[in-house]
């Protein structure tokens, strides 16, 4: 893959938004290679994300963004610029259920995700055999539900030892404390195994099969301090029936949620989701 | 098509069922054409669905009525049998919005429905039109909303005039007393607009908005006097994205609606749904 | 909805082209509501589409032309703008079978198309009272099979007279003649009942029940002088089994092809579809 | 999962089978636990599948074999009757595409697949050490391309050492030997990456790229002599569009291969299966 930058924005709507961005890509010889826009008429916003091939233009990432200051000001824009030569640093973390977190690691290894797996942190041993295959390094922090406190600090201080762009809680079962939540707001990534907003909290299978609905589903979104409420990135489902029993169902489940939270990992990796209001815009 | 009897039972389960059934079916040579079980290991019941060529056998529905009625009761069935030969005959309710009403008179006349449309009612008069192109009697039963009970007092009787086995809420959009309900119970099939149990009661697809779910559905379910919490027969979703404003939800969501709810009415109207404990088993 | 102009184009990339546009239409306050843009590495070609409010712009569509002729000229682009107060002028071609004309006289009823149906052509007259109903002129064309060039002359003919933007094949089961097709390139659109290119040719659903496949599918594409093989505007499928005969298959299909039909012929409506070397570009 | 015995059938269609078998049954006590017919007016015959508790019936397989032979022999039965406690025994092969294989091995380890992994055969060695890592035997048996025989030779006699139930091609790249397919009939399933009869043969992502097709999808089918011409068990599709380069596809398609393999290869280890005149009647 050549090297590009990514430029995501938002700002309030206007006239010569585009105009402003591209001629100022045109000025500096940007070779755009992919272009997404949104322009929102319920809420007057305008979301862009322009890819743009590194090599074609004169100057490295902070010059870029310098020189882009002004315009991004004028505009007054949310913006920010990836570089994909530096890949985004995933920790992820997990529990016993190993369905997501092997397809993650075979994804990355399969060189699938524009992103670099630096650690695995989880409550639990189960998984450490399989994470050392892969030759990265696994973090056994038990929580103990009489003081969570320590725990959580100690995984706080593991994602900034390693430098973490972004936390997948690949099932991994535990709520995390809100203080949490909010220091790594739109870096922490979760898969709900349903299809929110039915089936919000624990046991979704069960509430499912309870209610007798034809599909299931999952949901891979953006942790935050409210519980399965953060912005959704992206869902799925798959058909049930009368016949499918629980235990069914949770094997089905595994499937789709396997594949919406490596569709929503990766569409964040590729700087391709914009929160706004407790929604995203996806430019899938 | 050629003229069946089709045989629908619940019971307890136990050793010997399909065995009898089979036997008795056999020993007048009925032809089965198709057959469907379901053992439900949670609860301990069986259901069972066979489809027998009436020509194959010696007698009428009502003889072959007395003759099995011996063994519902040694296995303490709930049961009934149906004779393809008298098609359902179907109400169907509707308010201003057409396209469910439209696709479902435009199936009936497809012959793609295994059930007579007999009559539809609707608060409005916007439908009439439409309905009286395919020759089907129009009932406008306005509902005064400081005193429901007449309108519902009517819909009532037409409903036991037209002899009517099911009555289909094509988007009718009021919320039938619950008297009606429990009088018709297991014989109103209702839209919902929405892939319940997300988004129940008014406006589902406005509720979506908001949520910012990425996939929209609906539900074709039996109307019980709890709103949109009767058992669902089925459902379905089509995906959605930023892009898509509310307007654009409603006219995405209309494929959806009628589609679910033509697939849902067509698994009544051949007997293929079984309700129990406010879930079903449909053999499809 | 808002009036607006759609400039859509297709040119060879090179840096500049969006900058270059999008200060064209800043230049005179255009403001864009929807922008979609493809850069295609395996073939070197950029496509554009940008939607701008009508009121937001100094002229009329004819002067935009003008004044944008030179850019257009300067990049090599094949280009064309529309305007949305000038719904393209839609003729329906149909056979026998009803399903997909319905469903598109409902929609354009329902306000779903962005277009204006002006005519139904047919080889027979069994929808007439269909399209009657909708005030909608009919034109009843019988093929003889020992000579079909008098009724295509009639044809064209019909075509020309009603000033025709577009013309849809809803299951009309005739081939066009070569030259028809050569005339109306890219403005004649095709529903076929299979996942083109499985059973191209006759009897689709024959042809999949021979071979045990376990979906069917339905394909809307372009009609070119190679029949079956034109540009491939959408597609999808739905799920059959062992148990499905022919007959269900067919009635599955229809749902299938309806939809198809319907968003292919939307996204045309819309100017969403660029064709460029037997491939469509589709900012859907 | 409690034992059960799984008696498959097929035969032709008349009065009485059900009846018959399932009387036998009851006869000795058998709990049913799960049921599926089907009768084919097309062809004439008529499929069943009981899977009914061991622990119900007085003896074991093999008297149940005997008890049952007389009335499979009066309904010509093609018929077999499966043992849960005896897993089917499952070589994979493989090359050096690692998702199939990679997928499969997680299935069977989080104890998904009704089956024992008991070997892996490779033309090429890389992925030893992923097979290695849950502890089965890994065998590379390269292919010479000028002289295919004694790699065959040896994969057959390795099929035979494990005394193999049903080999998997999980993306194996090499076309079997016809005497092989031949000899292992009905035990050799294939994916096949492409929504067959589409894009049979060589490079399928590389055909539908050109083809500009809206969907991609995958086969999995028994292997016959004709290549890409077997049964169908299980097939699905994933949705592309322009901006998808032949990587992307690749990538997106993989998804569903693994899935669609996966599913088929349950149905068949679960003997849901039964192959006549090359399709599939599947019990799902």
């Amino acid at each position: 893959m050549e090297r590009t930058f990514r430029l995501v924005m938002a700002c309030p709507d206007r006239v010569g938004i585009v105009a402003k961005v591209t001629t100022f890509l045109a000025t500096y010889n940007g070779w755009i290679t992919e272009a997404s826009h949104h322009a929102d008429p319920a809420n007057g916003w305008f979301y862009m994300r322009n890819e743009v091939k590194a090599s074609s233009l004169p100057f490295d990432i902070d010059s870029f963004r310098m020189a882009f200051e002004p315009i991004a000001k004028e505009f007054k824009m949310h913006w920010h610029i990836a570089d994909t030569d530096q890949p985004k640093r995933i920790v992820l973390m997990a529990s016993k259920e190993s369905h997501c977190l092997a397809d993650l690691l075979h994804r990355w290894q399969a060189r699938e995700l524009d992103g670099e797996v630096v650690a695995v942190i989880s409550n639990h041993n189960d998984l450490r055999r399989m994470v050392e295959w892969y030759e990265i390094p696994f973090h056994h922090v038990p929580v103990n539900p009489a003081d969570k406190a320590p725990a959580f600090a100690e995984v706080e201080k593991l994602i900034e030892e390693y430098q973490t762009d972004v936390v997948v809680l690949a099932r991994y079962m535990q709520i995390l404390p809100p203080a949490l939540c909010h220091t790594q707001a739109g870096r922490i990534i979760n898969i709900h195994h349903s299809f929110l907003p039915s089936f919000a909290g624990a046991k979704p299978y069960h509430q499912a099969y309870q209610r007798g609905v034809k599909l299931i589903g999952a949901t891979c979104h953006y942790v935050t301090e409210d519980l399965d409420e953060g912005p959704i990135i992206e869902q799925d489902v798959i058909r049930v029936n009368h016949s499918d029993t629980i235990e069914d169902m949770v094997r089905l489940g595994k499937d789709v949620e396997r594949q919406v939270l490596a569709r929503g990992l990766r569409y964040h990796l590729q700087d391709r989701v914009i929160v706004h209001q407790n929604k995203t815009v996806v430019f899938g």
